[in-house]
């Protein structure tokens, strides 16, 4: 039979490439850290749950395409904590983060219509720019910086009239960069010169360290209009699992526009949204506690990668990814390695394949992305597992 | 600011036009009885709601990207015994049916490419069709012999160098028709001969009545790399806000493609998997309940509309809906007349107006959809006003 071009084209998952290798090695008997995925350890909060232990209803019936009204209106209180001023006209609740970036994509751009993305970025991009035909523009960001914002005139250099949009990751998955006010700014000031859209996932907004403090691009006022962003409950409560999402702008006609995909899909999983909208009551010291254990963690990972020989990265600043560059000449077959040929006490950890995350043919090869989403002991002790990898590695192939 | 063209020429959901006119009747204090959507009123089956009520995890974590493993483990014993054999390689699980024909559009269709749908048709698949660059090309089928589907030559003549698969719903939204073994093996032929997909939108499965028997396009295996059934529990379990549905397959390089889209949306909700998991102990005695139930209420609007002068309709084998075609000029117009200008007993009804399930500009403009989800006594009730509305409204109109 024939398939389209367009999922001909498309790559499996970078990040689920390697899992027949962990369930191998879990069928070998081997413990696998799994430090590749973003599936948080944290408990997702009781009242969220307790929502779903004391439903009363009878039927589990469809909701407002546009996401359940009370929802909607409790979110901006939520959005004002975070120094966003919405309104709940303004969000329409999507199913998961994905499906907003899948309808911000269609709303902009058309068939062969370009949008810019400073690379690494978050590899399910991809996906989503095949499924609607449109071609990604990537931009390098380097690890000696941190993955800072390439300067506005690199930017510029890349946008031709098939440009829609600018599309960023803040905090950045997959390298933890933070943009910082006058970084966006640059950005917001690009946008509005040149008539695109600004498109932020923001759903690390919380997990920001160091007394850092994240700056959401619908503070810019003049472009908004212009701005676009995805967010998503899965990292913020540890609810991965829910799929529940929105799409925020204050550009009522394109809400209008992505009403009708929303329309056609009918609506988001009704119960998952009462026991999001559950959460809203959280106090803010449940942030505070998490943010403070990503921090610990964050700061086990790079403080032993800094004590690894040849390991290059930066602090990161946000999210709780980090991306390290190892002595390595490829770091999927090292992560292979890992999997298939390593253990330690019989364990091992899986890492996720820096190469992925880039679109520039090679860039990233020897880098792996480090999700920091165990307890402290099993980072410390996936860390030691790590280092010992690496060195038993090193030798074997006479690095 | 500037949108694609596929979001411009996207048509807001005909369905949820009238939306505004039966909120307003209802804050005048009038009753609408709904006639206008799916939505069922049977209760969601105990067992299902039962999972959540007792959740004992502790984090609502991302599941795999092709649905629970135990899920998809159990749901070959539910088609066998719907006569349907497949095994759980075959089936992906999709975050509802809307995604599974999104899915099926991207992996067969490239931009331009176009599907066959015999209209009026399921009105949703427009926006899906543009959201993926699709042309639907739409074939007629008429009310007076009950939307029963065309003679083979009419698909044929229809076919060009850009058309990938007919599409079908059956049995049929909004007609309420139900394919025979004969009509749905000339299909099979017809992509037989031509290497087309052929894809089922079977959702209403279980809805067949005065013993007819619902066949699937599963089971044509000459066809069975050709065949794409849309599956859903929504209407089954009547949990339309679950957003739990299926994309079921033979052809295994094809669901190999569209499992690169589901790694790349991560994973359809977990809990409401598990839900749907437990909604495979029912008993089949709860389908003979729900089918007994639905069959009553089509009894009362089929014979309702019957008694009713200048009504036109066939008796629905299937599905919960009956298109009738009314002695006005246009049924948008007296669909708006009812809940704006009319009320009985300070009651009305809110139907779905005929034309938007049509592509053909034009088609259907005198014809309704009614969708029998309420109990006896409210369609008995429903019927009866509008019987006294449309009398009225021919009055006022001179009709």
């Amino acid at each position: 039979m024939k398939y389209s071009n367009r999922i001909t084209e498309m790559q499996e998952s970078p990040i689920r490439k390697l899992v027949p290798y962990s369930l191998q090695a879990k069928k070998n008997g081997k413990t696998v850290y799994h430090l590749n995925i973003g599936q948080p350890d944290i408990t997702t909060p009781k009242q969220m749950l307790d929502v779903f232990r004391n439903i009363s209803l009878d039927v589990i019936a469809y909701g407002p395409s546009q996401g359940l009204e009370s929802y909607r209106e409790a979110l901006p209180r939520y959005y004002a904590s975070r120094g966003i001023s919405v309104n709940p006209e303004d969000i329409l609740i999507t199913t998961s983060g994905s499906e907003a970036l899948l309808f911000s994509l269609i709303a902009i751009c058309d068939p062969g219509d370009e949008v810019i993305i400073p690379q690494p970025y978050y590899t399910n991009m991809n996906g989503f720019a095949k499924m609607a035909n449109v071609t990604i523009v990537p931009i390098m960001t380097n690890i000696e910086d941190g993955f800072s914002l390439p300067a506005p005139h690199a930017f510029e250099e890349l946008i031709t009239e098939r440009t829609k949009a600018i599309y960023i990751c803040n905090p950045n998955n997959p390298t933890g960069a933070v943009y910082s006010q006058t970084q966006l700014s640059a950005l917001a000031d690009i946008v509005n010169k040149y008539d695109l859209y600004l498109v932020a996932d923001e759903v690390y907004r919380e997990f920001v360290y160091d007394g850092n403090k994240h700056v959401s691009i619908l503070q810019f006022k003049y472009i908004s209009q212009k701005a676009i962003v995805v967010d998503s409950i899965s990292k913020r409560y540890s609810a991965c699992g829910s799929r529940i999402g929105a799409f925020v702008s204050k550009n009522q006609e394109l809400l209008n526009h992505v009403l009708k995909m929303a329309q056609a899909r009918l609506c988001p999983p009704t119960l998952e949204q009462m026991s999001a909208e559950a959460a809203l009551s959280i106090d803010d010291s449940y942030f505070t506690n998490v943010t403070h254990e990503y921090g610990k963690r964050r700061d086990i990972v790079y403080d032993s990668l800094q004590n690894i020989p040849g390991v290059l990265c930066r602090k990161p600043p946000g999210a709780f990814y980090i991306m390290a560059q190892l002595p390595v000449a490829n770091a999927e077959d090292f992560a292979i390695y890992l999997l298939k040929d390593f253990s330690y006490n019989n364990k091992t950890v899986m890492l996720a394949p820096g190469e992925g995350f880039y679109h520039t043919e090679g860039a990233g090869r020897n880098e792996v992305r480090i999700a920091y989403v165990l307890n402290s002991e099993s980072m410390t002790d996936a860390m030691d597992i790590l280092r010992q990898g690496l060195e038993k590695y090193q030798l074997e192939n006479k690095l």
